[in-house]
């Protein structure tokens, strides 16, 4: 049968391949994917189905109905797997960066009614339309970048309503454009000012009343264990009521103070924990222990909130500790979809080398969303979501800082059109 | 008459204008120019005619003949002019990249053969017509973030031979394509191998040899004036003798050590004083006393080169230092053409707000080249550089970190297709 697509000369192939198909690469492992050179891959629709050297390559599978792509030297890999975004919400925060530039505190902005609280103000107040549009607007920025898989999170509603209609939104937006969205439920993002003093209430409230409702409709249940937020007691309780309803369990914990969250959600069996700036090694070295449980690092939010600290990238893979790395886009900490400079900034702030990096974004942000088995590599029967890249060695991916090398995109065999608006 | 182009419904139009006529912006007046709501452009030919709100827009010169471009809110602004780039060198150093994460330093990969001989190694045996390919690439790349006049700086040559074809490279690269190319002779970059300990024999060379085939070719004459390149003593003299031949001068000082380069430049002149990151603030008050001199603060290159010392932005825009930014564009400290990441930079690492950064990035970039009379700014007689961006308010540019916001670009009329490849 003739292939429907072939992208041929890959000056280098990160297949990605190598590692052990149970669990995350961590580890050595990490790097030690397979590189190959002057290669091919061929799909026929949403499949890879050979990758190998171009010698190798069966022409008689090559017909007038094979759609080629010549990536001419170019690098080419996996599309990259962006596995931890707050997708939709309503308006900015641009008139606080201002303020923030100024001295002003998050605290001190939150107390004013400002900070998350002014977009969860907006987004109740907007119109799904709205919502959808600008998620699909955010979409088409990401596919650009050449993220061809994006988690996107609830959590800018805090009541029952809205927090459904966010969810609905991300499944819609996922429906209506070719990137893969994978909704996360994170009712509990912080207490809304209804259950102020009352966490444990609006935990139960979420478990009883919103969680039922999102069973089918939401992959996984997040969230956020930080002072001013839920405990990690709280978060146990809550998270094992999810689990039970069957959701994958996610946890944003160790961002700003050590709670004990990462330990603890690896330990319930969390795909992944999230943040882990101030993750100590005693719990690295229990969430390494975990196996299947992926610490997602998220280097452009502490650039954007100008604080020194970042998680110690080297030290978790050190300890065996699996990393994927991603953006967290969100209006108010990191309005950044550049994936390409978080991946530069786990070189530069936490020590990545570049073949690390790169699994990061891909494989292992893969199986941060559960989907390694079909996404996240170059390897036969796996949907052929590919990149061809304008460098040709992928060590230049994170050296040209900033940059989008993406110059070609295919999604589920598809090649993209990244010029339209 | 017609206008040959219309920019309409212009939600936020940036004009930069307000300032002094005879000297940068400083102080104050850096954040004090003047936004025009739901605004208008018009064009005839390359020069800009008319700038004014909606509703004083002359519709009898809009005819069938004017092409007419729909800025739907959006905020329209200058052309980013980028004052401080390497633009011309073969190669690049991403293998160099993964040595600095783990821990060589520059004098280390130096003392190997690495760092910027390599560059020179690469760049003196490439064919010219590589070089201009390279260069060509770069620009169009330049071009879709916006940038509508660069200054390229030869410096990877050091023999007469290399030098000179560098600087025609670069007049080259502007003339077969439409963003501006300001070339500057950066001979004095470091001491080539073949003159090492003989610095000052090198400088002698370089004026009496170089110099004075390249009147009239290159602007401005340029030294890095550092520990390990040249002293101020010798740059003093030596842009001496570049003045006395009619150049422009600029300098790069304090980039790494206080040697009163920024101070001494200043005096003699120079447009522009580059880097400044250690630069003092007795000497910083003697650059503002120049009053025409620059201050082109790289926030970037401190961001590569894992440092945590950023020039003092702020301090020097309290002092009353004319100050502009730029990427620095180069193989070695910062393989990045994001300008807009680097204005980012500025507002996150060296506490510009966001009305100073946008000055930074376009009058006061264009003072630093000797154009403000022509370009910078959005007033009637200057050059119709124009840009029209996503976002709707201008505060929301620095906020989107390391993203593009660029939707149009126009340049000298025109308005450029961004999709080509
Ligand atoms: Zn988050
Ligand atoms: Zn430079």
């Amino acid at each position: 049968m003739s292939y429907s697509l072939l992208v041929r000369n890959c000056g280098q192939l990160l297949t990605l391949a190598g590692g052990p198909a149970d669990r995350p690469l961590s580890g050595p492992a990490l790097a030690d994917w397979q590189i190959l050179e002057n290669a091919f891959v061929a799909c026929e629709g949403e499949k890879i189905v050979a990758v190998g050297p171009m010698a190798a390559l069966d022409e008689a599978r090559v017909t007038a109905a094979t759609q080629t792509l010549d990536a001419a030297g170019g690098v080419v890999m996996p599309g990259l797997v962006e596995c931890h975004t707050h997708l939709v919400f309503a308006g900015n925060r641009a008139h606080e960066f201002q303020r923030k530039l100024q001295g002003e505190s998050y605290l001190d902005i939150l107390a004013a009614g400002g900070g998350i609280l002014s977009t969860v103000r907006a987004t109740r107040a907007a119109p799904e339309a709205e919502l959808l549009a600008n998620a699909l607007r955010h979409l088409h920025d990401f596919r650009r970048y050449g993220i061809t898989t994006l988690e996107a999170k609830s959590g800018y509603g805090l009541d029952c309503d809205t927090e459904l209609r966010l969810v609905r939104v991300a499944r819609e937006a996922g429906r209506r454009q070719p990137v893969r969205v994978v909704p996360t439920f994170l009712g509990a993002h912080v207490v809304p000012p209804e259950y102020w003093g009352r966490a444990a209430d609006y935990l139960d409230f979420l478990a009883a009343d919103v969680l039922p409702a999102l069973q089918g409709e939401a992959e996984f249940v997040d969230i956020f264990c930080e002072e001013g937020a839920f405990s990690a007691a709280e978060a146990r309780r809550y998270l094992l009521r999810a689990r039970a309803l069957g959701f994958g369990l996610k946890i944003h914990a160790e961002q700003l103070h050590d709670l004990g969250g990462s330990a603890m959600a690896a330990e319930l069996g969390a795909v992944s924990v999230d943040h882990c700036d101030y993750l100590n090694p005693t719990d690295a070295a229990r969430v390494a222990a975990a196996g299947i449980t992926v610490a997602v690092l998220l280097p452009l939010v502490p650039l954007f909130l100008r604080q020194e600290k970042y998680a110690p990238g080297r030290q978790l893979i050190d300890q065996g500790v699996p990393v994927a790395v991603s953006t967290d886009f969100n209006p108010g900490s990191c309005p950044s979809k550049n994936l390409w400079l978080a991946l530069s900034m786990a070189c530069l702030k936490m020590g990545f080398t570049p073949k690390e990096a790169l699994a990061a974004v891909t494989l292992n942000a893969a199986w941060a969303l559960n989907l390694a088995a079909e996404i996240g590599s170059v390897e036969v029967g796996k949907q052929a979501d590919l990149l061809v890249l304008d460098v040709r060695d992928y060590q230049e991916i994170p050296y040209w800082l900033g940059e989008n090398p993406v110059r070609e995109v295919v999604i589920g065999g598809q090649r993209q059109n990244l010029s339209d608006h």
